[in-house]
Protein backbone atom coordinates (compact mmCIF):
# COMPACT_ATOMS: atom_id res chain seq x y z
CA UNK A 1 0.00 0.00 0.00
CA UNK A 2 1.40 3.52 -0.63
CA UNK A 3 0.39 5.78 2.24
CA UNK A 4 0.42 9.96 2.04
CA UNK A 5 0.43 11.28 5.46
CA UNK A 6 -0.03 15.18 5.55
CA UNK A 7 1.17 15.76 8.64
CA UNK A 8 1.15 19.33 10.47
CA UNK A 9 4.22 19.62 12.09
CA UNK A 10 3.82 19.83 15.66
CA UNK A 11 6.95 19.89 18.08
CA UNK A 12 8.01 18.08 21.23
CA UNK A 13 9.64 20.62 22.36
CA UNK A 14 8.66 23.70 24.00
CA UNK A 15 8.43 25.83 21.27
CA UNK A 16 5.73 28.75 21.22
CA UNK A 17 4.52 27.98 17.64
CA UNK A 18 3.76 25.09 15.21
CA UNK A 19 7.65 23.22 14.99
CA UNK A 20 10.14 23.08 12.94
CA UNK A 21 9.82 20.24 10.26
CA UNK A 22 13.18 18.83 11.17
CA UNK A 23 12.34 17.73 14.61
CA UNK A 24 8.75 15.68 12.82
CA UNK A 25 8.60 13.19 15.67
CA UNK A 26 7.19 10.14 12.78
CA UNK A 27 9.79 10.91 10.62
CA UNK A 28 12.35 10.38 13.32
CA UNK A 29 10.34 6.90 14.74
CA UNK A 30 10.27 5.60 11.04
CA UNK A 31 13.71 6.91 9.93
CA UNK A 32 12.16 8.56 6.37
CA UNK A 33 14.43 10.24 3.81
CA UNK A 34 13.48 14.47 2.93
CA UNK A 35 12.85 13.86 -0.84
CA UNK A 36 10.31 16.65 -1.72
CA UNK A 37 13.50 17.67 -4.80
CA UNK A 38 11.59 14.99 -6.86
CA UNK A 39 7.93 15.52 -6.25
CA UNK A 40 7.21 19.75 -6.06
CA UNK A 41 8.28 22.80 -7.89
CA UNK A 42 11.68 24.54 -6.34
CA UNK A 43 9.70 27.53 -5.35
CA UNK A 44 7.61 25.77 -2.89
CA UNK A 45 8.20 25.45 0.87
CA UNK A 46 6.56 22.02 1.08
CA UNK A 47 8.60 19.14 2.42
CA UNK A 48 8.37 15.71 2.00
CA UNK A 49 10.14 12.83 3.68
CA UNK A 50 9.80 9.01 2.29
CA UNK A 51 10.54 5.71 3.09
CA UNK A 52 9.67 2.03 3.57
CA UNK A 53 8.01 0.88 7.23
CA UNK A 54 6.74 -2.74 7.57
CA UNK A 55 5.87 -3.07 3.85
CA UNK A 56 4.39 0.40 3.46
CA UNK A 57 5.49 3.04 1.11
CA UNK A 58 5.27 6.00 3.67
CA UNK A 59 5.29 9.72 2.28
CA UNK A 60 5.12 12.17 4.78
CA UNK A 61 4.56 15.86 3.73
CA UNK A 62 4.54 18.99 5.51
CA UNK A 63 3.15 22.28 4.33
CA UNK A 64 6.77 23.85 5.89
CA UNK A 65 7.62 27.48 6.56
CA UNK A 66 6.38 31.06 5.10
CA UNK A 67 9.18 32.25 3.12
CA UNK A 68 8.97 35.57 4.60
CA UNK A 69 7.41 35.32 8.28
CA UNK A 70 9.25 31.99 9.09
CA UNK A 71 6.30 30.26 10.14
CA UNK A 72 4.91 27.26 9.62
CA UNK A 73 2.39 27.47 7.08
CA UNK A 74 -1.45 26.35 8.20
CA UNK A 75 -4.90 27.06 7.29
CA UNK A 76 -6.79 25.32 4.09
CA UNK A 77 -5.05 27.27 1.28
CA UNK A 78 -1.54 25.28 2.53
CA UNK A 79 -3.41 22.16 3.16
CA UNK A 80 -5.12 22.29 0.20
CA UNK A 81 -1.94 22.97 -2.41
CA UNK A 82 0.13 20.35 -0.41
CA UNK A 83 -2.71 17.60 -0.67
CA UNK A 84 -3.13 18.90 -4.39
CA UNK A 85 0.46 18.30 -5.52
CA UNK A 86 0.99 15.07 -3.33
CA UNK A 87 -1.63 12.99 -4.62
CA UNK A 88 -0.91 14.34 -7.82
CA UNK A 89 2.80 13.35 -7.88
CA UNK A 90 2.55 10.03 -5.31
CA UNK A 91 -0.95 8.51 -6.26
CA UNK A 92 -1.52 7.34 -3.23
CA UNK A 93 -3.42 4.70 -1.89
CA UNK A 94 -4.68 6.22 1.25
CA UNK A 95 -4.23 9.49 3.01
CA UNK A 96 -4.00 10.33 6.42
CA UNK A 97 -4.20 14.06 7.54
CA UNK A 98 -2.44 13.78 11.35
CA UNK A 99 -2.85 17.04 13.21
CA UNK A 100 -4.35 18.97 16.26
CA UNK A 101 -7.49 19.88 16.82
CA UNK A 102 -9.97 21.86 19.65
CA UNK A 103 -12.35 19.80 21.14
CA UNK A 104 -15.39 20.32 22.87
CA UNK A 105 -16.01 18.83 26.36
CA UNK A 106 -19.73 19.12 25.27
CA UNK A 107 -19.02 16.20 22.80
CA UNK A 108 -17.10 14.14 24.79
CA UNK A 109 -13.53 15.50 24.30
CA UNK A 110 -10.73 16.03 26.35
CA UNK A 111 -7.19 17.40 26.27
CA UNK A 112 -5.01 14.41 24.92
CA UNK A 113 -7.66 12.64 23.33
CA UNK A 114 -7.21 11.00 19.72
CA UNK A 115 -9.74 11.15 17.27
CA UNK A 116 -10.68 9.79 14.23
CA UNK A 117 -13.60 12.25 11.58
CA UNK A 118 -16.34 11.00 10.57
CA UNK A 119 -17.43 13.65 8.74
CA UNK A 120 -15.69 16.91 7.57
CA UNK A 121 -17.43 20.46 6.72
CA UNK A 122 -16.36 24.12 7.03
CA UNK A 123 -17.66 26.84 9.51
CA UNK A 124 -15.96 29.50 8.24
CA UNK A 125 -17.63 29.46 4.43
CA UNK A 126 -20.93 31.39 4.88
CA UNK A 127 -22.90 32.09 1.59
CA UNK A 128 -26.72 32.99 2.49
CA UNK A 129 -27.50 32.08 -1.26
CA UNK A 130 -29.54 28.55 -1.72
CA UNK A 131 -27.45 25.65 -2.53
CA UNK A 132 -23.53 27.74 -2.08
CA UNK A 133 -24.88 27.52 1.74
CA UNK A 134 -24.42 23.87 1.72
CA UNK A 135 -21.61 24.38 -0.55
CA UNK A 136 -19.64 26.72 1.82
CA UNK A 137 -20.24 24.16 4.44
CA UNK A 138 -19.21 21.37 2.42
CA UNK A 139 -20.15 18.73 4.61
CA UNK A 140 -18.78 15.32 3.89
CA UNK A 141 -18.26 11.79 5.31
CA UNK A 142 -15.21 9.81 5.53
CA UNK A 143 -14.25 6.73 4.62
CA UNK A 144 -15.52 3.97 8.07
CA UNK A 145 -12.76 2.65 9.85
CA UNK A 146 -14.37 0.50 12.18
CA UNK A 147 -11.64 -2.18 12.89
CA UNK A 148 -9.08 0.33 12.97
CA UNK A 149 -10.82 2.75 15.73
CA UNK A 150 -11.92 -0.55 18.21
CA UNK A 151 -8.18 -2.01 17.92
CA UNK A 152 -6.62 1.15 18.55
CA UNK A 153 -9.10 2.73 20.86
CA UNK A 154 -9.53 5.69 19.46
CA UNK A 155 -12.73 8.24 19.51
CA UNK A 156 -15.45 9.33 17.13
CA UNK A 157 -16.49 12.45 16.43
CA UNK A 158 -17.33 15.16 13.27
CA UNK A 159 -14.75 17.74 12.30
CA UNK A 160 -15.08 21.17 11.69
CA UNK A 161 -12.52 22.96 9.87
CA UNK A 162 -11.47 27.25 9.27
CA UNK A 163 -9.17 29.34 9.14
CA UNK A 164 -8.37 30.52 12.29
CA UNK A 165 -7.71 29.17 15.75
CA UNK A 166 -10.37 31.30 17.41
CA UNK A 167 -13.80 31.06 17.49
CA UNK A 168 -16.26 33.56 16.37
CA UNK A 169 -19.93 33.74 17.38
CA UNK A 170 -20.79 32.87 13.70
CA UNK A 171 -17.76 29.84 13.86
CA UNK A 172 -19.70 28.58 17.29
CA UNK A 173 -22.98 28.95 15.70
CA UNK A 174 -22.09 26.84 12.40
CA UNK A 175 -19.73 24.46 14.49
CA UNK A 176 -22.82 23.37 16.16
CA UNK A 177 -24.75 23.17 13.33
CA UNK A 178 -22.16 20.67 11.72
CA UNK A 179 -22.63 18.76 14.89
CA UNK A 180 -18.75 18.94 15.15
CA UNK A 181 -16.71 17.35 18.50
CA UNK A 182 -13.44 18.48 17.26
CA UNK A 183 -12.37 21.66 15.01
CA UNK A 184 -9.20 22.42 13.16
CA UNK A 185 -7.77 24.59 10.45
CA UNK A 186 -7.30 22.39 7.76
CA UNK A 187 -9.05 18.62 7.23
CA UNK A 188 -12.38 19.51 5.58
CA UNK A 189 -9.82 21.36 2.67
CA UNK A 190 -7.25 18.12 2.84
CA UNK A 191 -10.68 15.94 2.62
CA UNK A 192 -11.74 18.22 -0.45
CA UNK A 193 -8.23 17.30 -2.51
CA UNK A 194 -8.27 13.49 -1.51
CA UNK A 195 -12.28 13.27 -2.63
CA UNK A 196 -11.83 15.29 -6.02
CA UNK A 197 -8.78 12.28 -7.17
CA UNK A 198 -11.02 9.61 -5.13
CA UNK A 199 -8.56 8.95 -2.36
CA UNK A 200 -9.57 7.57 0.82
CA UNK A 201 -8.40 9.63 3.73
CA UNK A 202 -8.60 9.20 7.14
CA UNK A 203 -7.83 12.26 9.50
CA UNK A 204 -7.30 11.27 13.15
CA UNK A 205 -6.89 14.62 15.55
CA UNK A 206 -5.06 15.09 18.86
CA UNK A 207 -6.41 17.39 21.03
CA UNK A 208 -4.68 20.53 21.96
CA UNK A 209 -7.14 22.60 24.03
CA UNK A 210 -11.39 22.35 24.85
CA UNK A 211 -12.85 25.17 23.58
CA UNK A 212 -15.68 25.22 25.79
CA UNK A 213 -13.59 25.10 28.57
CA UNK A 214 -13.14 28.68 29.89
CA UNK A 215 -9.60 28.89 29.29
CA UNK A 216 -8.23 31.06 26.05
CA UNK A 217 -7.48 28.67 23.26
CA UNK A 218 -4.16 30.21 22.34
CA UNK A 219 -2.57 29.44 25.91
CA UNK A 220 -3.99 26.26 26.54
CA UNK A 221 -3.16 25.39 22.34
CA UNK A 222 0.07 26.02 23.28
CA UNK A 223 0.43 24.41 26.60
CA UNK A 224 -0.89 21.16 25.42
CA UNK A 225 0.62 21.23 22.13
CA UNK A 226 3.82 19.21 23.14
CA UNK A 227 1.66 15.97 24.79
CA UNK A 228 -0.75 15.96 21.85
CA UNK A 229 1.86 15.41 19.56
CA UNK A 230 3.01 12.65 21.74
CA UNK A 231 -0.60 11.16 21.27
CA UNK A 232 -0.82 11.57 18.00
CA UNK A 233 3.08 10.18 17.41
CA UNK A 234 1.99 6.87 19.27
CA UNK A 235 -1.12 6.50 17.83
CA UNK A 236 0.17 7.31 14.47
CA UNK A 237 2.82 4.65 14.93
CA UNK A 238 0.13 2.11 15.97
CA UNK A 239 -2.05 3.25 12.64
CA UNK A 240 0.70 1.87 10.64
CA UNK A 241 1.30 -1.30 11.96
CA UNK A 242 -2.34 -1.75 11.99
CA UNK A 243 -2.15 -0.65 8.33
CA UNK A 244 0.06 -3.49 7.70
CA UNK A 245 -0.90 -6.08 4.84
CA UNK A 246 -4.61 -4.59 4.94
CA UNK A 247 -6.80 -3.10 2.11
CA UNK A 248 -9.04 0.05 2.57
CA UNK A 249 -12.06 -2.53 3.39
CA UNK A 250 -10.18 -3.96 6.30
CA UNK A 251 -9.98 -0.87 7.91
CA UNK B 1 3.40 37.83 -23.53
CA UNK B 2 2.03 34.55 -22.46
CA UNK B 3 -1.19 35.55 -20.09
CA UNK B 4 -3.17 33.52 -17.54
CA UNK B 5 -6.40 35.13 -16.57
CA UNK B 6 -7.75 33.47 -13.66
CA UNK B 7 -11.62 34.01 -14.20
CA UNK B 8 -14.53 34.03 -11.25
CA UNK B 9 -17.69 33.36 -14.15
CA UNK B 10 -20.46 35.71 -13.74
CA UNK B 11 -22.71 35.70 -15.87
CA UNK B 12 -24.79 38.54 -17.98
CA UNK B 13 -28.16 36.32 -17.67
CA UNK B 14 -30.14 36.44 -14.40
CA UNK B 15 -29.37 33.13 -13.20
CA UNK B 16 -29.53 33.79 -8.95
CA UNK B 17 -25.94 32.22 -8.60
CA UNK B 18 -22.70 32.79 -10.23
CA UNK B 19 -22.78 31.70 -13.55
CA UNK B 20 -22.33 29.06 -16.18
CA UNK B 21 -18.56 28.81 -17.94
CA UNK B 22 -20.24 28.53 -20.93
CA UNK B 23 -21.67 32.11 -20.43
CA UNK B 24 -18.62 33.55 -19.70
CA UNK B 25 -18.69 36.63 -21.85
CA UNK B 26 -14.66 37.28 -22.26
CA UNK B 27 -14.53 34.07 -23.62
CA UNK B 28 -16.91 34.75 -26.39
CA UNK B 29 -15.86 38.04 -26.70
CA UNK B 30 -12.27 36.69 -27.63
CA UNK B 31 -13.30 33.72 -29.20
CA UNK B 32 -11.32 31.09 -27.21
CA UNK B 33 -11.52 27.46 -27.25
CA UNK B 34 -11.56 25.49 -24.41
CA UNK B 35 -8.90 22.94 -23.91
CA UNK B 36 -8.97 21.84 -20.14
CA UNK B 37 -8.44 18.44 -21.21
CA UNK B 38 -4.53 19.27 -21.94
CA UNK B 39 -3.70 20.48 -18.72
CA UNK B 40 -5.92 19.83 -15.80
CA UNK B 41 -6.15 15.92 -14.06
CA UNK B 42 -8.98 13.99 -15.18
CA UNK B 43 -11.13 14.20 -12.14
CA UNK B 44 -11.18 18.12 -11.29
CA UNK B 45 -13.96 20.19 -12.30
CA UNK B 46 -11.48 23.44 -13.69
CA UNK B 47 -12.39 24.48 -17.11
CA UNK B 48 -9.60 26.13 -19.25
CA UNK B 49 -10.49 28.32 -22.44
CA UNK B 50 -7.27 29.22 -24.74
CA UNK B 51 -6.03 30.99 -27.76
CA UNK B 52 -4.12 33.98 -29.12
CA UNK B 53 -5.51 37.80 -29.16
CA UNK B 54 -3.65 40.86 -30.74
CA UNK B 55 -0.43 38.55 -29.88
CA UNK B 56 -1.22 37.95 -26.64
CA UNK B 57 -1.19 34.10 -25.91
CA UNK B 58 -4.58 33.81 -23.39
CA UNK B 59 -5.67 31.31 -21.59
CA UNK B 60 -8.90 31.94 -19.29
CA UNK B 61 -9.36 29.16 -16.50
CA UNK B 62 -12.45 29.01 -14.28
CA UNK B 63 -12.95 26.31 -11.55
CA UNK B 64 -16.06 24.96 -12.64
CA UNK B 65 -18.94 23.66 -10.86
CA UNK B 66 -18.93 21.15 -7.41
CA UNK B 67 -19.42 17.78 -8.76
CA UNK B 68 -22.69 17.27 -6.10
CA UNK B 69 -23.84 20.36 -5.91
CA UNK B 70 -23.81 22.16 -9.16
CA UNK B 71 -23.13 25.30 -7.68
CA UNK B 72 -20.05 27.12 -9.34
CA UNK B 73 -16.64 26.17 -6.87
CA UNK B 74 -15.82 30.42 -5.19
CA UNK B 75 -13.68 30.73 -2.41
CA UNK B 76 -9.99 30.66 -1.33
CA UNK B 77 -9.13 26.89 -1.78
CA UNK B 78 -10.44 26.37 -4.86
CA UNK B 79 -9.11 29.49 -6.45
CA UNK B 80 -5.55 28.36 -4.78
CA UNK B 81 -5.81 25.03 -6.39
CA UNK B 82 -7.36 26.42 -9.92
CA UNK B 83 -4.13 29.04 -9.51
CA UNK B 84 -1.13 26.37 -8.82
CA UNK B 85 -2.66 23.58 -11.18
CA UNK B 86 -3.17 26.58 -14.48
CA UNK B 87 0.23 28.44 -13.05
CA UNK B 88 2.69 24.89 -13.01
CA UNK B 89 0.74 23.31 -16.68
CA UNK B 90 1.18 27.16 -18.15
CA UNK B 91 4.01 29.27 -17.10
CA UNK B 92 2.63 32.31 -17.79
CA UNK B 93 4.44 36.01 -18.17
CA UNK B 94 1.35 37.85 -16.12
CA UNK B 95 -1.96 36.33 -14.36
CA UNK B 96 -5.28 38.37 -14.20
CA UNK B 97 -7.63 37.37 -11.36
CA UNK B 98 -10.72 39.40 -12.94
CA UNK B 99 -13.47 39.02 -10.39
CA UNK B 100 -16.54 40.51 -8.32
CA UNK B 101 -16.21 42.26 -5.15
CA UNK B 102 -18.29 44.22 -2.45
CA UNK B 103 -16.91 47.67 -1.82
CA UNK B 104 -17.40 50.15 1.00
CA UNK B 105 -18.61 53.46 0.21
CA UNK B 106 -17.00 55.28 3.23
CA UNK B 107 -13.90 54.39 1.34
CA UNK B 108 -15.18 56.12 -2.53
CA UNK B 109 -16.43 52.19 -3.99
CA UNK B 110 -19.70 52.79 -5.80
CA UNK B 111 -21.61 49.63 -7.41
CA UNK B 112 -20.38 49.06 -11.09
CA UNK B 113 -16.80 50.48 -10.27
CA UNK B 114 -13.80 48.71 -11.31
CA UNK B 115 -11.21 48.59 -9.17
CA UNK B 116 -7.31 47.63 -9.75
CA UNK B 117 -6.18 45.81 -6.05
CA UNK B 118 -2.90 47.72 -4.31
CA UNK B 119 -2.41 45.55 -1.95
CA UNK B 120 -3.91 41.93 -0.72
CA UNK B 121 -5.14 40.52 2.34
CA UNK B 122 -7.05 37.81 4.55
CA UNK B 123 -9.91 38.57 7.08
CA UNK B 124 -10.99 35.25 8.07
CA UNK B 125 -7.54 33.86 9.37
CA UNK B 126 -7.15 34.88 13.11
CA UNK B 127 -4.32 33.01 14.72
CA UNK B 128 -4.12 35.19 17.71
CA UNK B 129 0.27 33.87 18.19
CA UNK B 130 2.51 35.96 17.91
CA UNK B 131 3.90 36.34 14.22
CA UNK B 132 1.18 34.03 13.33
CA UNK B 133 -0.98 36.71 13.36
CA UNK B 134 1.07 38.48 10.47
CA UNK B 135 0.76 35.33 8.42
CA UNK B 136 -3.27 34.62 8.85
CA UNK B 137 -3.47 38.06 7.63
CA UNK B 138 -0.85 37.68 4.76
CA UNK B 139 -0.98 41.19 3.30
CA UNK B 140 0.96 41.70 0.41
CA UNK B 141 1.48 44.36 -2.43
CA UNK B 142 0.65 43.44 -6.04
CA UNK B 143 2.81 44.88 -8.86
CA UNK B 144 2.45 48.50 -9.78
CA UNK B 145 0.58 49.35 -12.65
CA UNK B 146 0.10 53.06 -12.79
CA UNK B 147 0.01 53.24 -16.42
CA UNK B 148 -2.50 50.48 -17.05
CA UNK B 149 -4.91 52.53 -14.24
CA UNK B 150 -4.88 55.78 -15.65
CA UNK B 151 -5.00 54.70 -18.99
CA UNK B 152 -8.27 52.99 -18.30
CA UNK B 153 -9.38 55.21 -15.55
CA UNK B 154 -9.73 52.17 -13.11
CA UNK B 155 -9.82 52.95 -9.23
CA UNK B 156 -7.32 51.74 -7.15
CA UNK B 157 -7.74 50.26 -3.13
CA UNK B 158 -6.40 47.43 -1.06
CA UNK B 159 -8.67 44.23 -1.25
CA UNK B 160 -9.65 41.96 1.41
CA UNK B 161 -10.05 38.29 0.99
CA UNK B 162 -12.49 35.70 3.08
CA UNK B 163 -14.43 32.49 2.61
CA UNK B 164 -17.66 34.18 3.36
CA UNK B 165 -20.26 36.63 1.39
CA UNK B 166 -21.33 38.12 3.95
CA UNK B 167 -19.59 40.23 6.69
CA UNK B 168 -19.30 38.97 10.24
CA UNK B 169 -18.30 41.68 13.01
CA UNK B 170 -14.88 39.91 13.29
CA UNK B 171 -14.38 40.01 10.15
CA UNK B 172 -15.08 43.72 9.78
CA UNK B 173 -12.82 44.46 12.01
CA UNK B 174 -9.73 42.59 10.01
CA UNK B 175 -11.29 44.38 7.13
CA UNK B 176 -10.82 47.78 8.48
CA UNK B 177 -7.23 46.78 10.33
CA UNK B 178 -6.62 45.84 6.61
CA UNK B 179 -7.74 49.32 5.40
CA UNK B 180 -9.54 47.52 2.63
CA UNK B 181 -11.52 49.17 0.30
CA UNK B 182 -12.95 46.21 -1.27
CA UNK B 183 -13.56 42.45 -0.53
CA UNK B 184 -14.03 39.01 -2.18
CA UNK B 185 -13.69 35.29 -1.49
CA UNK B 186 -10.89 34.55 -3.90
CA UNK B 187 -7.90 37.52 -4.18
CA UNK B 188 -5.70 36.82 -1.74
CA UNK B 189 -5.33 33.09 -2.23
CA UNK B 190 -4.65 33.60 -5.94
CA UNK B 191 -2.47 35.92 -5.36
CA UNK B 192 -0.25 34.00 -3.12
CA UNK B 193 -0.13 31.43 -5.24
CA UNK B 194 1.18 33.64 -8.42
CA UNK B 195 3.77 34.95 -5.31
CA UNK B 196 4.77 31.10 -4.64
CA UNK B 197 6.04 31.05 -8.19
CA UNK B 198 7.25 34.63 -8.99
CA UNK B 199 3.97 35.07 -11.13
CA UNK B 200 3.00 38.66 -11.22
CA UNK B 201 -0.65 39.37 -11.02
CA UNK B 202 -3.17 42.14 -11.68
CA UNK B 203 -6.29 41.70 -9.41
CA UNK B 204 -8.97 43.35 -11.41
CA UNK B 205 -12.53 43.51 -9.53
CA UNK B 206 -15.92 45.23 -10.73
CA UNK B 207 -17.96 45.82 -7.23
CA UNK B 208 -21.78 44.58 -6.87
CA UNK B 209 -22.82 45.46 -3.69
CA UNK B 210 -21.98 48.17 -1.33
CA UNK B 211 -21.43 46.84 1.96
CA UNK B 212 -21.30 49.73 4.31
CA UNK B 213 -24.58 50.96 2.28
CA UNK B 214 -27.35 48.99 4.73
CA UNK B 215 -28.74 46.91 2.32
CA UNK B 216 -28.46 42.72 2.93
CA UNK B 217 -25.26 41.75 0.55
CA UNK B 218 -27.04 39.09 -0.87
CA UNK B 219 -30.03 40.34 -2.20
CA UNK B 220 -27.91 43.98 -3.54
CA UNK B 221 -25.17 40.95 -5.05
CA UNK B 222 -27.65 38.95 -7.01
CA UNK B 223 -29.03 42.39 -8.12
CA UNK B 224 -26.28 44.08 -9.53
CA UNK B 225 -23.98 40.98 -10.44
CA UNK B 226 -25.55 41.13 -14.58
CA UNK B 227 -23.96 44.83 -14.51
CA UNK B 228 -20.83 44.41 -12.77
CA UNK B 229 -19.80 41.27 -15.03
CA UNK B 230 -20.70 43.71 -18.21
CA UNK B 231 -17.92 45.95 -16.58
CA UNK B 232 -15.79 43.51 -15.89
CA UNK B 233 -15.87 42.27 -19.30
CA UNK B 234 -15.31 45.67 -20.54
CA UNK B 235 -12.43 46.64 -18.48
CA UNK B 236 -11.27 43.09 -19.45
CA UNK B 237 -11.09 44.06 -23.34
CA UNK B 238 -9.22 47.36 -22.62
CA UNK B 239 -6.93 45.67 -20.64
CA UNK B 240 -5.96 43.32 -23.59
CA UNK B 241 -5.50 45.99 -25.93
CA UNK B 242 -3.65 47.95 -23.55
CA UNK B 243 -1.47 44.66 -22.85
CA UNK B 244 -0.43 44.34 -26.65
CA UNK B 245 3.08 44.93 -27.17
CA UNK B 246 3.92 45.68 -23.59
CA UNK B 247 5.98 44.27 -21.00
CA UNK B 248 5.26 44.01 -17.09
CA UNK B 249 7.48 47.31 -16.44
CA UNK B 250 5.21 49.53 -19.07
CA UNK B 251 2.35 48.61 -17.33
Amino acid sequence: MKLLVWHLHITTSQQCCWSSAEALPLVEALKLSQDDTLVFPKSVPWIKYSGIHDGLHIHIVVPGKDAVLGVDNVGTVSGALVSYAAIQALQPDLLINAGTAGGFKAKGACVGDVFVATEVAYHDRRIPIPIFDKYGVGATKTIPTPKLVEALGLKLGKLSTGNSLDMSPQDEEVIKSNDATIKDMEGAAVAYVANLFSVPAILIKSVTDIIDGGRPTTEEFLENLSMAADALLKTGICVLKFLNGKSIADL
